[in-house]
């Protein structure tokens, strides 16, 4: 996730460079890598990736070796392959859906045919931009959000809006308040799509119920004719399999309408290996025509030996036995992150709890400030923890204030020990700012 | 590389796309797919696809065991990485070209610095479009060229000026007339690049010599302070590897100024294996950093395991080892595509013999055409031969006629046997269509 030293200004001056090229500024994440080098003992509650124990090395090996063993399963597996996937792992992730959604068949939603293999959810996510979103449409976010989704938005030239969001998922109130004043404004045929990352949200760990996606897709559908086109629901589900409290939510994809309005996303990356880097999407017509046409352009088709790899992951069983596995140890991990909380964190600190994924959410006191450029940040640094500052995870939008009083922790990379130590510290530091 | 049957109409009307989902063409290859479907058989000379029987199997095999049987070389290629590339893969391919361009050291041009990892170089094209172009900008191109490099200017709503080619490569005297008239008609400050696909060039073969890329890197020089911002030399050297005849040409990374206006572009994909999709770039400032940030919003970096992977084969020496062996199978192919040509197809068709690479060009008689409508490719079809029609190698500029009457004839993918089958019935065609 994070990018090399070597980014730097922004934005670019340079009139050689496109308007997209002058205006993507770094990421985030290249900045929270900057601040901490030369900290050898910095402790990270910062980064997204995942939990290295548990990466995959002995079955990964034991399917690349079946794999490559003869030529007849190899080769295919290096060779080219089609634009939209292996039509196997099409199947198969297909399949897996529904078994998640428990759903029988494949329906309209749910059919392979649906299916485009992407590199990463993240891929998926930028082609489909690029097929709906013109410079200067709009998209309605959950406030805070994703930030690299945030990331795209900055350098494709597309505006966000901000939807409220509450511990139990998005603020359907306000997301009706904020189409309304949409429309007023004349601004809603800009809008394209709700952005919603549904389960253990990045970065606030919040999951949002099947009662309230179908609140939001009826919601779109309503100011549909206003808008003059489809708004799209785009569901984020990158953490879903990553759930280690309670019953799993059935997707947007199983509402009325969803086979011609809801864009799902998912991720074999975090469920199984970050470094395999393989998801998809499922998507209706004619976006999923546009998207796989885009994608063509782009690469024409994910790394074969990588689709082939997760298809026998799937297929053999070993994937649903690795994400048991995985979901055990981050289990043990928020469990750990959650007692290290209740022991150093100041009272007036609220803390959501996460039913999975990789993150709690921090929220201190409005008065006190742990954004990029607080004392709170820098102190936290001089005491060798670093977190994500809330704030990165709002968009740029000017019918509110950016709040500043929260952070984002993950468990994910950290060990058990790093992470009673890094919330000792981050404890103690805050002791200093909240009164 | 081809795309899924589900692609149909083109241009796609619903306003709900944006321009670029609306206006982006289903590939051509997916056309010819298309049209070859449902004759089992077909013998395909069309496809880019590289011969299957020395795809790496073994050594793939032998890399991931090594690679994967501990976790402490394991996990690293199993967790995320960062976008730019995995440093060791990235110091590795700047020694790479340091050692084909026979120069001492990193040099401004060769530095590891300047190296960008990515999904196969055709992702890298795309960044670089990205990051360089704006809609209505102008890209120079070799007449013939790579046509998905077109797919992606169409795609974009670029535009592309031919150049035109000969045997021995680039027509300087025609670049010249082309950047002159480009100046004339105020149409040059549009202009950023030209695009070379300098060796065993896709679909002809050609070569373009140092001398000629020398002259060409001058001659954008000359038109710079008219068009008002650099224009750079985007040199795409996929096939470079892939040479059997003759002695490597020196890239135009080697050349006086090149470290601030040269891209190279090459890939691991076609001379190792193209299931595993890794190409790379070498980029000038400030266009590495945009194309960097760029890549972070598409996927934050190449899948790590397929790196680590290339990075083992490069360094165990398994790589050049694999790509001596391609080579001479290669140069095998060619050899009975050339015997075969000389026996079956009437004398008045000019073949152009490659010295390296995929493909043998063939250009007929004026007034025959070859073209995707002809009824000569129909009944080449009707015979069970498929090839791609030179037409659709062309940019659409509407300042000359598009060429039909050639033909692009493949020897990666067919077997010997069926290269010389699939010759003797296309030759048998055009004895039909040419007196």
């Amino acid at each position: 996730m994070p990018s090399s030293a070597r980014d730097n200004k922004f934005p670019m001056k340079p009139k050689l460079l496109s308007r997209m090229g002058r205006r993507t500024a770094a990421p985030p994440i290249s900045w929270l890598i900057h601040a901490s080098l030369s900290r050898p003992k910095l402790i990270s509650l910062a980064a997204g990736f995942t939990d290295n124990a548990t990466l995959p090395t002995a079955v990964s090996r034991q399917l690349l070796n079946a794999l490559l063993r003869s030529p007849k399963t190899g080769r295919p597996a290096l060779q080219y392959g089609i634009t939209a996937g292996e039509p196997g792992l099409r199947r198969l992730t297909a399949q897996h859906l529904q078994k998640l959604d428990g759903v029988d068949g494949a329906g309209n939603s749910h059919s392979p045919e649906c299916v485009l293999i992407t590199g990463g959810s993240q891929q998926l996510l930028y082609l489909t931009l690029e097929a709906l979103c013109d410079e200067g449409d709009i998209v309605l976010v959950e406030d805070p959000t994703y930030f690299v989704f945030l990331s795209i938005l900055q350098s494709r030239g597309l505006k966000a809006r901000g939807v409220k969001l509450d511990r139990d998922g998005l603020d359907l109130v306000h997301l009706e308040k904020v189409l309304a004043a949409l429309k007023e404004s004349g601004e809603l045929r800009r809008v394209k799509a709700l952005y919603l990352v549904s389960y253990f949200q990045n970065p606030t760990g919040a999951t949002t119920s099947l009662n309230k996606k179908a609140a939001a897709l009826r919601l779109l559908k309503k100011f549909e004719r206003a808008a003059g086109h489809p708004l799209y629901l785009l569901e984020d589900a990158a953490y879903r399999e990553l759930r280690f409290v309670g019953a799993d939510v059935r997707s947007a994809l199983t509402l009325p309408g969803a086979a011609a309005r809801v864009i799902y996303t998912g991720t074999y990356s975090k469920p199984f290996a970050t470094g395999i880097r393989v998801g998809f999407g499922l998507l209706p017509e004619p976006l999923f025509t546009a998207v796989q046409r885009i994608k063509g352009n782009h690469d024409f088709g994910t790394a074969n030996l990588l689709q082939h790899l997760l298809a026998r992951a799937l297929a053999s069983g070993l994937y649903d036995r690795h994400v048991a596995r995985l979901k055990k140890r981050y289990a043990q991990k928020a469990r750990v992150m959650e007692l290290a909380l209740a022991e150093h964190f100041p009272p007036n600190v609220e803390i959501w709890e996460p039913a999975g994924g990789l993150y709690f959410w921090a929220r201190l006191p409005k008065n006190i400030s742990a954004g990029k450029k607080s004392k709170l940040f820098q102190a936290a640094l001089q005491n060798d923890v670093l977190y994500v500052p809330g704030e990165l995870c709002y968009a740029d939008d000017a019918s509110r204030r950016k709040p500043a009083n929260e952070m984002r922790l993950s468990y994910g990379s950290a060990s058990e020990k790093n992470i009673r130590t890094g919330i000792r510290r981050l404890g103690a530091v805050l002791r200093q700012f909240i009164p």
